[in-house]
């Protein structure tokens, strides 16, 4: 219930709504009550019910149509910054159903971007897995994973269209994944990737790319993935260090 | 110099080609030895050469013009995954010159993105500080920093053209930064923003927005940025850690 306190009436409002969108007391696309509604059932001024669903619309979560209302809009799936997770695992940790609608495996010479990634000359033979992957059954990523020759002969004998392959790396071979280097890019979607991910050519994709290392620094895969830029968005926090201002007087002279 | 041993000849000079970059032997723009030259100067096949440049090629750190040769690329500007660091302070570690082509500074309601981050009223005044930020002349992101009314009313007495923010709060107002809440996110360059950035209307940018807060948790600032998608480009390392896999069976079923 919402009393008069320190927190603003509005605030406390915008929580509960939140909590109700999160628990799944409101879905993506459900019609929020009106506004008299919401004044009724929390015994708040007009004001004070505009402002928590103003503050909600621009967090993304709600959407206004004119004359139609205000809804829950879909959310973005969240990815952490800062953690090495697979994209199965990572959606499944936030309440997302993962899949993967289409998968090629195939093995051929690794151009120079996956050479230099995983170590090996120019001419060798990886293997390739691109997996159009799904959330809730809408395509949000076109991932493609490439594996030095070792651990792609024993990858490609298992079932890979709808598997989470962090889960056979670490499961199934016995591969202990210990630290990626990882690198977030903006591109725009054209042709074949703007097909493949069911957007607009010219539209926003987030580009992540991955070199993947076990705990003897051996190189495990490098991936290339591009996420749909509207369901998809890195969050997480970082620290403030005083170590990071090596050089005061130098910064001072630099930043002018 | 490059001897025959455990690191393939290819990786060795591509290494040396590396790090002659970016000590500033070749600049952005250079042109490279050609291959012949390099063949001769490290007495290597032209194999090897190519494999070597190749790969740098592959990393965008090098690039070709038919019929004219193989040139050093503009570095990405990196900016660190993990670190809470200000713009200037961050290029200047990186050896880059930060500056800004244009600020405007003004108090207006907060709408409600920046007054749901803020924790204020969506009516309440707010001081913004809207930046144009260049790396060694050239123009790269666009900011929009907004703050509460009481660092505000500090602030906008200060010189703001051409200083790190961070740097104001933390040696002039004293403002023990802490940690921010961040997120990144694709989108594209329309009308007044590809003007800003002097890019194609329709060009990517990677869009960062950030909730700062000092050590007592109090919020001190919201900034929106958008930078060139060209030049920037967030990396960091990631560790796995097996707390993240916190309900195997589920993630098997739900991986499905």
């Amino acid at each position: 219930m919402i009393r008069p306190g320190r927190t603003p009436l509005h605030i406390q409002l915008a929580d509960i709504i939140r909590s109700q969108i999160e628990s799944g007391v409101f879905n993506a696309g459900d019609q929020l009550p009106t506004e008299m509604e919401l004044m009724k059932q929390h015994e708040l001024s007009s004001s004070t019910v505009r402002q928590a669903v103003l503050a909600l619309v621009g967090e993304g979560l709600l959407y206004r149509r004119a004359g139609k209302g205000t809804f829950v809009a879909k959310r973005h799936i969240g990815r952490d910054l800062l953690t090495f997770s697979g994209f199965s695992e990572e959606a499944v940790t936030r309440g997302f159903r993962p899949g993967t609608k289409h998968v090629t495996v195939d093995w051929h010479p690794a151009d120079a971007l996956v050479a230099a990634a995983l170590n090996v000359p120019t001419d060798e033979n990886v293997l390739t897995i691109e997996r159009v992957r799904t959330i809730d059954d809408e395509v949000v990523a076109v991932e493609t994973v490439s594996f030095v020759a070792a651990i792609g002969l024993l990858m490609e004998k298992l079932d890979l269209a709808d598997t989470s392959l962090t889960e056979i790396l670490e499961r199934q071979l016995g591969v202990a994944l210990a630290r990626a280097r990882q690198e977030i890019k903006a591109g725009v979607a054209r042709a074949k990737l703007a097909k493949a991910l069911d957007v607009s050519s010219g539209a926003a994709v987030l580009q992540i790319d991955r070199t993947a290392f076990d705990a003897t620094d051996q190189v495990i895969y490098f991936s290339s993935s591009s996420y749909r830029a509207d369901r998809y968005i890195y969050t997480g926090w970082i620290e403030r260090t005083s170590a990071s201002i090596a050089q005061p007087r130098q910064l001072i002279g630099g930043s002018r």
